[in-house]
């Protein structure tokens, strides 16, 4: 369903920018699952709005509530239902825009899908969904972490034209690495001039993309399945359903089609420690879907954040031509607080991997979670 | 579930490169669609193997039959099934890969999770079952064309270094003007330097990418829904589940991040039939994950074909390091068969966005299907 | 998933019978529908506990709020959260319950299935979580009215011993006519011999079960699916989740088991108004899962309440055996308040076989809603 | 989707009684299992027709094909399809019903669905669709044997007047308990008083209905799910998709809603072998929807065949009255042909639930697989 994600661990999300509230129901979540709602609040200020100078102003707490599926802070194995209440919302904000559609924003495709658009804030289009997964996957990732050790990383790789200097042997390898600066790019000197230009862009009335790297560590072999649930696919799918994003890269991604197999293929050899490992990663930690235990590397791409200042031509629902010049508070540049929703996102995609692979292969669980010893 | 696709025109796959057959059950079909099987066969031959002298020798007629949901040659509301034969399978090709693990192939990965290998061919993670999404394709195209005129074209963009120089004013138009040539380029001059470097490789036992970029024009504003079911999430999962593809963009992709609001976002205007239209087409056809009349663009980036005849180092599952070089018949390049397999996967997104609307907003198929009158 | 259900008008419930609240989040709601809170708090008001004499004197306003999906008291498209706050819960009342195990309670199963339970009220197993289908099918069955002008109606054919007396001439035909007495059985005389009977057994502490009937009026013929989306079948797994339900009958049921096929086929003629009727109604209104265009007639079977106040044995979580005694507060006799919850179940069902029949065959839309003149 | 079923061990089905073929993806197998394909031959030998004399003369061989998912006789984790040719089908019989709707078949709830109807056959509705469950059901009694010793028998319970004696101590343990008769009823005078009326009654041209039970043996504790997926919702769904189906009982069924709570409860004792037990099983084995560790206790109604040889009215697709005498070859009395097809709906429910159940409490499964010891 629209709204929904996952086979097993089972989001379902609401909520829209002005209404009352957004949330989630989890089904699918183990019973006696220690739930510390501190941990997932450390989550969602990390994407909540007003956190630095280079995001919006729109100053909201994001407090989470639970309520459902724990008792005594452990989970019950129903359904645990998360809220969140808009409280900074500023409706007025939105009255010139009631019969005109924003360039690039979803007003005109939900006018025409819906025949009705609830014009204050962008809806269910709005960033604010993500809330509701950021929350989920504050779940997800403490049982990743506690059955396999897996380790999520997402940064800012680079801000409209300017790219960081990070390679594959600087990838910072926790999220307090990407946290020492607002705009989460753990290059410092880059670091700085991104944030110089947002600033420079948000006195313009102007916006700017970028692109997000995520690694995730400690992955054993095994997660994924053929055909349509390769893990490409569903990590695809998570990231294209974050609003702003554009584009996906696995591994070697785009440039990758450019070099022959002979040097695109990742050979195998056999590590100190006995493991099977892939001299290069130009797979990206994914052979036919399915994790080969090298790190995951995928690239996500974001647009220019489409909310600006200046004047734009556009039309209005009689069809009209008009002209535009936005009120409201955004980001000039999303890609800071697209971060955190990066790692919840794919942290969405494993979980529910992890899930359906203990289901169907408790070997596969045994050798990985019951008896693993030392792991990566 | 892992191998089926879809809300409502839901399509189930099943079949190993090597075993005795690869097919499809259809359920989620409207009762009285024609259904002539010579169309899905047309969709078929531009996939199967033999072709032509750039493809994989493995020369294969992929005769497609009916086992269900059809009588006198219409669709009755059954699930319809329908099967292709493995016939030239050379099995033997693979014995000295029982035990190896071929680089970048997901012979590991397949032993890592299932603890179990069906060594010969590639099994369920072989380019083959494609065939079924073909199929099944096939009579998703043919609803579409009838319903709303919508019209889904692909091409080869580049393959490995050699760009094609097609821009937005000569996007090709149908299947026709891109299957002028073997290599589904219709830009002719570049096709014949693809076409040259394919041989080459091909003497040379090594392989090479490229991107294929496609276009649907026609579409009705209103496709597609928030959030997880956004069109680009669906189309991003439903083609990086094809093999070999490590990469997705719509619209300005990668390259938009480069760009300010102000330059990326698509101004509105009146047209002279007074539709709703975009002066640039950045947000490539989709808005909040929603189609707003726009063609839609997308590109897909398909790695080098993992199987070589070089020599290359790899492991075995005895967990030692060992060589390998492939036999078999394989693609040195697979994009030129992989243009009807995106286009099939557009297309299963398109069709199950469209009934999934219809369910719940009929007047949209009101205006849309029932009432239109001339449209694009 | 256990908690959801539903192909197009999907609900995800969630709560406990001593957590925060309960609530369902319902997406699959198409655009522009009317939303009034009232209306679907009267169906509230109808299954909530207090409203007589003979029910339990847990005294829940069980208000409903509305946290997304509706704007301007319309429904947007987006998902719809509906929340009931618990607000009259006493936890104490469960003390002793901690380690022993109630008599045909769910508590054995859940400590075996989760290996924790939570011990307060009966968690998830409650019938509290009816009030989530309640609330979500009476927006159901508004869209059913409009639409189709489909109604529903159930009532109280038996307890304990004590039959009614209502034969197929004397159905009722609305809500109203059942709900002349707080046992909701539309024949008086029976109703007080009921109503004496569910008061003694309150002052003994003892409980009594009951069927409830229910009939759908005005069914257009042609929903429902085959083969594993029969309405039957739906219906039965609808009926039979609701708590201390344990039959189902469609039409003849059990009894039409001793009946030849000559006098159990039910003989189609043409009416008046030249619609097809049948003679009989054995089939109850689907035959092949599918609607007839008759009336839809079933049965469900209620045991008694399991929580009496009489001396049980039993044994506890030490895997001992031992006595006990219930406290706190629950109805002798569910079925009065079962009838909304019944008649939700069935509008739940038709609502998806409605939407899932006009995705796929859009000329019976025209037929049924469109076009349709005078219906039944 | 109409035609599919279960969470995780999911079956896909096709096929009409007249059409090429009838067959089962199931998507969700474990890699690793022995597949045999005269264990599930067997299970197809005792639905086939043609197998006695009390049963239709379509002598059909049924004999089954594996297309997919299996190498070298264990199944590899890919979809596996299995596919029964039609061989014997007589479509002229048929050519009378071209334009007439047959009493209590589903030929007029087809033509107004899809407004179009393959008149040769029952189509989707016939009772061959049976065949995909009988086989995929196979494999799932073997993994449930497998791994917990469960073990389903089902038997005639009742033909019309004929009522058995099998009280719950003389339950049968077996499938070769069952088997003894052609009836399948293990009271063997009864069983004979059966046979004579149904031969009687195929003299006749008439038809009977009757009752199947089945007894679930082995059952671990913790099986199923709240709250929609409580086994007996499922358990219900699963066998009114079966065809003549109008009936289903847990437990006490409808007989229990006539007793007091104090009567009906089950009260909990420890057994000689430390085990929890109850001391009387109204509850059927189903506490919440959870299996509790008794035996699995279920009734299921089946209607006289609609198919009858005796002149009926009905009416045709010109609105037109008219008379119908049938001709075709069919059961006169489904009930010993639907032992096997209950036992497989059951079987399929249960290996969903155990799947669904190791995904989430891999604690459950170490102690009911992995470290159960001697089991009951």
């Amino acid at each position: 369903m629209p709204s929904s994600w996952g086979k097993i661990f089972r989001i379902s999300t609401f909520g829209e920018s002005h209404g009352p509230s957004v949330g989630v129901v989890i089904d699918g979540v183990p019973a006696g699952i220690p739930l510390e709602l501190s941990e997932i609040q450390k989550d969602l200020d990390r994407r909540r709005p007003g956190q630095s100078e280079i995001t919006t102003p729109r100053d909201e707490a994001d407090e989470v509530r639970v309520l459902s599926g724990v008792f005594e802070d452990k989970t019950i194995g129903s359904p645990i239902a998360l809220v969140v209440d808009n409280k900074n919302t500023i409706s007025k904000d939105y009255d010139n825009l009631k019969d005109v559609f924003r360039p690039s924003h979803a007003d005109y495709t939900y006018q025409e899908k819906y025949g009705f658009r609830a014009h204050v804030g962008g809806g269910r289009s709005s960033v604010r969904e993500t809330i509701a997964r950021v929350a989920a996957a504050g779940l997800a990732r403490r049982i990743l972490e506690r059955d396999l050790g897996i380790r999520t990383v997402a940064w800012v790789d680079s801000i409209g034209e300017i790219d960081s200097n990070i390679s594959e042997n600087s990838y910072p390898k926790s999220r307090e690495e990407v946290d020492v600066n607002p705009v989460r790019c753990p290059d410092k000197e880059t670091a700085s001039k991104m944030e110089r230009l947002i600033l420079d862009l948000r006195n313009e009335g102007d916006s700017v993309g970028g692109i997000i790297k995520a690694v995730v560590y400690n992955l054993p072999p095994g997660l994924g399945d053929p055909v349509y649930d390769k893990l490409d696919g569903d990590l695809a799918k998570a990231i294209l359903s974050i609003p702003a994003c554009k584009g996906f890269e696995l591994g070697s991604g785009f440039s990758g089609t450019r070099l022959f197999g002979s040097n695109h293929n990742d050979e195998f050899y056999i590590d100190d420690e006995k493991r099977v490992r892939t001299r290069t990663n130009h797979s990206g930690g994914l052979q036919g879907g399915i994790t080969n235990g090298m790190e995951l590397v995928i690239k996500a791409a974001f647009k220019p954040t489409s909310t600006i200042k200046k004047e734009q031509k556009t039309v209005n629902s009689l069809n009209e031509e008009t002209t535009l010049k936005a009120r409201g508070r955004h980001d000039p540049c999303v890609l800071p607080r697209a971060v955190p929703i990066i790692e919840a996102a794919i942290n969405l995609v494993l979980i529910d991997a992890y899930f359906y692979q203990r289901a169907l292969q408790p070997e596969w669980y045994e050798k990985w979670v019951l008896n693993r010893e030392t792991r990566r």
